[in-house]
């Protein structure tokens, strides 16, 4: 699945995703008002309205990126409701040709890291039938159980062509209380990362590994030593706009050869009709705000890996 | 939510949990066909036999025990008609008066966790109305993030009486991969230990905090130190039996006021009626043998402690 991100990525000249983290908040009032009006306020409500959000947007801006990455959360404080709103954003996106990063961070001991990697990934047996639940390209996945967890994870992939972004540093303000501390005079996330790499080598594309990486745009240096450490992981970049990473910090996140990392943009695109900068497309241009959001992140990360 | 559990465990006698983790090979075989029969194989008739099979069990233990404890990825696993029979159990354990322990072991970044404190343990606001979307009484919380991907669970415990488990030391082989690793002489997951109790000072029941911990029953050394280095925290213990944990290693996870531990099984008691002991049920008796397994267990577990 590496290889598909990868040729994406290529053709579209775009090392980006979008993340579909919709808070209801951001979904502009009168696609609130019409879902509310057809199944009142409830969660199948909730989940209409952000569902018609989503389809907008991806829409709008399938022509210009590689993938999607649905943040499963944002869809689970609704529920079922929310859930099948998720499986519909999935379906949707892949219908238009689009890379599925499922940002569901699940990660448990051996037989359970298995259901999920089948929910999400790959097919369960339901007598002689198989169906997939979810059917994701990639998911996001929690090392904290060591090997025994990440693995069952890697032979889903091997088994159905999928792929996974494993955390290695986060990109929140305390992601250092645990991942920074040191061992033997080096980082925890060094650590994970040496297991990334060892993970990966089973699961191997073309150039890349189909077992990458997650790396926060708000720690730039540690990006860079991580970038050379994993030198056939693709990184997962969050934390880029609203959160603070900027595109000069994240030209390091880049091998030699322009790839090797896609940069991850929530908010910043999906709300971005409630910028001034792109007020001028009003509510009901929320999308075409989205699309002019993302022509100019491309164009922002493009340019100073160009600048390099 | 502490209280009530605590207040469970001593009018029951029973420190002790049921995993409510069905595979589907564990539901006996006339309940699958008649499941098959109405729905087909497919993920609803997969998702109906799991309800009735967890419905069997609930019915013949829940006067036996405090709580259960669903593994949402065994439901996860059938997408979302899995996850549909996932809030059913949950809804009706709750109706029969069990504390309902979502195994869940979710964990992110501020904004995210806190969207799944509220879908799990909260209420999420849709427009004038609030809806809760799971509705456990406690979650499991992995700790990689740092604080501020757990302060949100806390936050919303806080707000509607729930709680949570964090993990610190897993059950599973490989968990002192990362677990174990030393920093300034001291594993991992004493610093870890360390944060939840930080955590849980701000979110007190009567004598335990409403933050827990998990600690596995396959580390029995290390739970030892751990009771002691969070005296006022709950420990829940999963790995005893099909993991290979012994009560008698168990004790030490206990205070000398007999709490402070809660010691899950899952596949010993869900699917007793497979093991040679208690065969004698047969298929059609699997919730008779559950309710004999979970008799059984309690024994052994008070028979441990009062032999410390």
């Amino acid at each position: 699945m590496i290889n598909e991100l990868v040729a994406q990525i290529e053709k579209k000249d775009a090392p980006i995703v979008v993340g579909l983290d919709p808070m209801l908040s951001y979904v502009p009032e009168y696609i609130q008002k019409k879902a509310f009006s057809e199944y009142g306020e409830t969660l199948k409500g909730a989940a209409e309205a952000i569902w018609e959000y989503n389809k907008g947007i991806i829409d709008a801006t399938y022509d210009l990126i590689p993938a999607v990455k649905p943040q499963i959360a944002m869809y689970e404080q609704f529920g079922i409701e929310g859930l099948i709103a998720f499986h519909k954003t999935c379906a949707y996106a892949k219908e238009k040709g689009l890379v599925i990063i499922g940002d569901i961070k699940r990660g448990d001991i051996g037989s359970t890291s298995t259901a999920y990697a089948v929910g999400h990934l790959g097919k369960v047996q339901v007598g002689s039938k198989e169906y997939a639940g979810f059917d994701e390209d990639f998911v996001t996945v929690n090392p904290y159980l060591g090997t025994d967890g990440v693995k069952p994870f890697v032979d889903v992939c091997k088994q159905y062509n999928k792929g996974i972004f494993v955390l290695v540093k986060t990109s929140n303000p305390s992601s250092g209380e645990f991942q920074d501390q040191l061992i033997n005079g080096r980082p925890l996330y060094e650590l994970v990362a040496e297991k990334v790499v060892e993970w990966g080598e089973a699961c191997m594309g073309d150039t890349y590994s189909n077992v990458g990486c997650v790396v926060g745009a708000t720690y730039p240096e540690m990006g860079k030593i991580l970038r050379k450490l994993m030198p056939k992981t693709y990184i997962l970049v969050p934390g880029y706009g609203a959160q603070g990473g900027k595109a000069a910090d994240l030209v390091h996140y880049f091998n030699p050869d322009g790839l090797g990392a896609i940069v991850n943009s929530s908010r910043g695109i999906i709300a971005a009709y409630k910028q001034d900068k792109y007020a001028s497309f009003g509510e009901t241009g929320y999308a075409d705000a989205s699309r002019q959001a993302v022509k100019d992140m491309i164009a922002d990360i493009n340019g100073a890996r160009a600048n390099r």
